[in-house]
């Protein structure tokens, strides 16, 4: 970037850095704006204005709530839209019909006491945990109810208003779910597929710095927790990747919900792809993860076992951990490649490594003939 | 509750169980139906009917999408529509006033273009990091200009149609801050206090629990790792709770960030009362549950210090581990009761245990003598 000292400038070089980091941003917003394009053109064009009308405009309105970044978010908050509103509609129009069988008296009352158990039922039944992610349906229940039974209450025809919106909501649907499908399409399915790989080889990065950071540093020269802010350690590069690799729980579970909702696409041809499956391997990562954290921990406590303590098992750990990262990268990369090549001898190197430090503890910790007492004690109960 | 083999009564059990476990739930529904009525009084009654018209009913949709379970989110919701809405307005009266100046063949590109540019534009602008929590302002942007500025076209009165639909979502934004405020109003700030409290007790119960099941079982029994699902160790409650701790980054920043436009109440009487402290409280908390999950993953491993050496270790293992729980339960106090209470005695004890627990390790590991310079050496340093 070149170097200016005008701040509109600089304004502009960091919009152009984000976009350039990644152009799926771009895409995605010169999508949107071509969907709203397109539905507008229904209301700005003669033709389709006289063919449909006014109530048209409900399908601009559909384009902006329903258009979302990837694909199968965009299919997910379609299907709330169109379902909530179907069934609103069906619930409007037979509220009406009954209400207008009844004194001209009584029918603001039946509408206004259906309005309110509406509301309340709705708002309910989106805090059970089972429909949460169908919250905005619910959202499209309420509202829509309100606005088919009330226009049918002072126009006097709620079916002609409930059909209206729908197929204005069809059309709205049928333009963004178009433009983001066939355009430059984005996939929560590969989002999901990457952000899983990037964690695997955040977890590796991070557990090689840590123990190279603890074997190599003097203890009294590394900053103490409460000295620095928790989330700044500068010299630990990987580490500052790490953190969103903790907190990744929420992304995956959005990214498998909306995966869900897509055709088979790209590298993911079967129809039930198991994105669940994506969840937990992500959550048996973090598990990982938390102990890298625990390792982080130690080596930023108050309380440091002496230098000299450390470099007693230096080769055992510098192995266990180099095993382990080899792993771990091995893991990801079939991943990433969708195969599944023959693990078992890493598996067992970590074992094995990992076994050495722990007797290698063990025997300075006992007395040399108790720790092999306990060495064939132990060999005895696994065999 | 009382058993029964009918599906149904089954059903109203478990919700009956739901709505009682927590009250609030029950009040924020028949909140919303309140909302709503009032909201579509306006229309069903004939006196406001005739001032206001139908676009009034516009007030009942802003009632049904800005209702949010907290008085926060709530507020936040309403200003980014307000504020969007205004904007847009704006916005859509200029470029229409344009657009009638030109020639009637170029009205409609003028337009269409101007609506690609907004799509685009505000869509763009939505992912930049800074205003991801306003993502919904940039919605209402969007298809408030459409809105406006197509109506402008087609009823040939932008003005009108931008000021109706602004009176009616400042009605609507007035009955849904009204009844969510006054009518047993629920506090994102009140959650956050709470949700910080109960995270704090959890951290020290899993502590707890983890160190006693350490020093308690034969190792070999442990079910470990590959053996049981991560989630599932069916004799550990507090581990259970403790899963929520870790995830909660995103919970305490959303309740932060709707704390944010409350206005003073009940304990919280400061006027820019410091939220963001919570958040940072809550990371440093969390910090410590990742060491506890290392130790539960000590647990839980495949390899396992055995018993003996275990239990060589035992009264400063409890000791450390009854010391940092006393603190952890004693600040969770603090923070609940909004009191500071000396700390420096229960501080010094934490240390003091751990540092004996650190130092018993290192003799045996070292030969005494060693362990006698180290530790010399280290006071020396320290002093």
């Amino acid at each position: 970037l070149p170097k200016t000292s005008n701040r509109f400038m600089v304004f502009m070089y960091a919009i152009l850095k984000f976009a350039k980091e990644d152009v799926r941003r771009v895409t995605f917003s010169l999508k949107v704006g071509l969907a709203s394009l397109l539905a507008s053109l229904l209301i700005l064009v003669q033709a389709p204005y006289q063919v449909f009308g006014a109530t048209i405009i409900w399908s601009i309105l559909t384009v902006a709530i329903m258009f979302e970044y990837t694909v199968g978010a965009t299919f997910q908050k379609g299907f709330n839209r169109a379902l909530g509103s179907l069934f609103a509609g069906v619930l409007a129009i037979s509220v009406a019909e009954l209400a207008l069988m009844g004194d001209p008296v009584a029918r603001p009352i039946i509408i206004g006491i259906s309005i309110f158990v509406i509301g309340t039922v709705t708002s309910f039944m989106k805090l059970w945990p089972a429909f949460v992610p169908y919250e905005y349906g619910f959202r499209v229940v309420l509202f829509t109810y309100c606005l088919i039974i009330i226009s049918g209450f002072r126009m006097g025809n709620p079916i002609r208003t409930s059909i209206e919106r729908f197929y204005s909501i069809l059309i709205g649907g049928f333009v963004t779910v178009t433009v983001n499908t066939l355009i430059f399409p984005i996939w929560a399915g590969e989002q999901l597929h990457n952000e899983l790989v990037k964690n695997f080889h955040s977890v590796a990065d991070s557990l090689e710095e840590c123990v190279k950071k603890y074997l190599a540093d003097d203890p009294s020269n590394l900053p103490v927790f409460f000295k620095t802010l928790v989330d700044e350690f500068p010299d630990e590069p990987a580490y500052k990747k790490f953190q969103s690799t903790l907190n990744s729980s929420a992304i995956l579970e959005s990214l498998a919900l909306s995966a869900k909702w897509e055709p088979p696409h790209g590298r993911f041809q079967q129809v039930f792809y198991p994105w669940n499956e994506y969840v937990k391997v992500g959550t048996v990562l973090r598990y990982c993860a938390y102990e890298v954290m625990g390792l982080h921990g130690v080596l930023h406590s108050q309380i440091q076992a002496p230098y000299n303590l450390r470099c007693l098992f230096k080769t055992e750990i510098l192995e266990a951990t180099s095993k382990a990262g080899e792993l771990i990268r091995c893991l990801s990369k079939d991943i990433c490649d969708m195969k599944q090549t023959q693990k078992c001898s890493l598996m067992k190197n970590v074992h094995c490594s990992t076994e050495r430090l722990q007797r290698a503890i063990e025997m300075r910790l006992f007395n040399k003939d108790d720790a092999e007492d306990e060495m064939n004690h132990q060999s005895q109960r696994q065999s």
